[in-house]
């Protein structure tokens, strides 16, 4: 697969010696932002998963998350952030998944109007759920046009504001949230795990848990096929790879953001990756013995300490998501025992 | 399908016009007895489940409880109210399904020794569950041997205490309290919704539910194929009907309890029933729109909202049980689409 450093302007002040971009006050400051209007999501525990994991598992279901995921958390910080005169103008953002349906339902709470930027052949309920919570859905064509240059086009025109799903600071600090919650909940962990993607809620969470305790360890959760980022922590630099061939439809990014990477940089302490076919075997685990509904990039955390990937007394994980459609669960459940030695 | 009244022993008293055997003073003392011992399990809402019934709808999620079903608690207190003595010699169960993971988990909390009486071609998968919990499985052939025969025989020899699947004052007591719960969680609920098998839910929880304001209405939900319930209120009496050919494996009952008839009877206002096609749709619906895993029989009372079937403001429902497969689920989903006009 062929892997690219990413482009990065030219810095006057060397990385690393600067204070991050997002600090534990902000992810607190979120948590009072978001307090009464975010679930306070549950947090879950296995007898059988502990046996397995020889440790203590405790599981935040953020699958039970307003909108079914994490995003909710990020989405709302920062639209929240904004100036009165923004939000009076809107927001605008560019998803196929749970970062669209988190702007349009936040926006819908904050009293602003989202218009969603969304491929013209998304699955309908998709574009049902994101109509459904009152945004405008702008559809394009995913081959033939670049949604980015879509999105700032549609910003600068309408004078939206743009809500970028993970490159951002408010973004960031909203999605690590979910680990102060966790640490509130579960005291003591020895290790906190989160999938992966561009990286928002993993910076997010390692802010929030290095600035309780950097004792914390810290473990990101990747597809194997969609390794960017233990690529880029390799490499101490963003690389790019090809759009992934996973399952995991929410960690299918290409490369790790400037501002997430920077933070990962600096505060994750590990990232491990996992197989579609240990994905799917997750994803069985909670719905049989936790009775937990989790898409393929929400059981990544679960697939890695099954896996045997993460060391520990007392280890958090975080269920990224749960929007999954019945069908598509159980088409990959048949998928894997297709691909299974006898099977 | 044959329907014949159910013998009952001659009574010198006219039915109706004693003390119920369960008072909301027993749900109220097992729910003391339960605390910090059984979940208090979530309560979920969902915008669009309200926007298809009409009302404000609050789910009790007994899927989370301990052991997958709400029937931890009932067994819970069952044993708990046992003598020390009792406690010592040990408990005895038979069941293919929730109530003898209860018993045995209850057990094993309690530090007494369960004994279950399992069918021998029972799935391995709930076998194993059984034992894992430190039970020990004696198995038989369902369709040689009776069940009950030989509980009370190997009761009698081990002397053990037998603890019935629902026809028990102590059982139905413990499974009150799921109603108690729910009513501190979401006050001012017009009407509360149960599925109903030999019907210790539903006794408990119209015990739990008439103790706290008689106004409210107490609705049972039946498979359209099991209703044994529904003809008996019809009758007037217990009647058996034939094993139930249904998917809603909870609710496989061939009569009522005497015990739990009577409560129903005189506390419960109405029983519906539901098609095995409006419990897989209701199956459907929590799994993709609450993230939740839920069981054909626990999914009934969501299925006759989603009918239509119940009025009210405010609507409480149980969902029972999280205990299905993850392939039975998917098999399931796949039977209903060939149901289905052009399916």
């Amino acid at each position: 697969m062929a892997v690219d450093a990413v482009e990065e302007e030219p810095r006057l002040v060397p990385r690393g010696s600067l204070p991050l971009s997002v600090t534990p006050d902000d992810v607190r400051a979120a948590a009072a932002r978001l307090d009464g209007v975010a679930h306070r999501t549950p947090v879950f525990t296995s007898r059988t998963l502990d046996e397995r994991a020889g440790a203590q598992v405790f599981l935040k279901a953020e699958s039970l998350q307003r909108g079914g995921a994490f995003k909710f958390r990020g989405a709302y910080n920062a639209i929240a952030l904004l100036s009165d005169e923004q939000r009076a103008r809107g927001v605008v953002a560019y998803s196929s998944g749970n970062h669209a349906q988190a702007v349009a339902l936040a926006a819908a709470q904050l009293g602003t109007k989202a218009t969603i930027l969304m491929p013209h052949d998304a699955p309908p309920t998709k574009l049902e759920a994101t109509r459904g919570y009152g945004a405008e859905v702008v559809s394009y064509d995913r081959y033939e046009e670049d949604r980015e240059q879509l999105g700032a086009a549609l910003a600068a025109e309408r004078r939206l504001s743009l809500i970028p799903p993970f490159d951002h600071p408010d973004v960031v600090a909203g999605q690590g949230t979910a680990a102060l919650e966790l640490l509130d909940q579960a005291p003591g962990l020895d290790v906190l795990v989160t999938p992966v993607g561009g990286g928002g809620l993993i910076a997010g969470c390692a802010t929030a848990v290095k600035g309780v305790d950097p004792a914390i360890r810290v473990l990101g959760v990747e597809p194997e096929a969609g390794d960017d980022v233990r690529r880029s922590l390799e490499r101490g630099e963003r690389v790019r790879i090809e759009v992934p061939r996973t399952i995991a439809d929410g960690l299918q990014t290409t490369a790790p953001g400037e501002l997430t990477f920077e933070i990962v940089r600096r505060l994750v302490d590990e990232v491990v990756t996992v197989t579609d076919a240990q994905l799917v075997d997750a994803m069985r685990f909670l719905f049989e013995r936790l009775k937990l509904v989790v898409e393929p990039s929400g059981a990544a955390g679960v697939a890695a300490v099954l896996g045997g990937a993460v060391q520990g007394a007392r280890i958090g994980v975080v269920l990224s998501g749960g929007n999954v459609g019945a069908e598509r669960f159980a088409a990959l459940l048949d998928s894997q025992d297709a691909l299974r030695p006898g099977g």
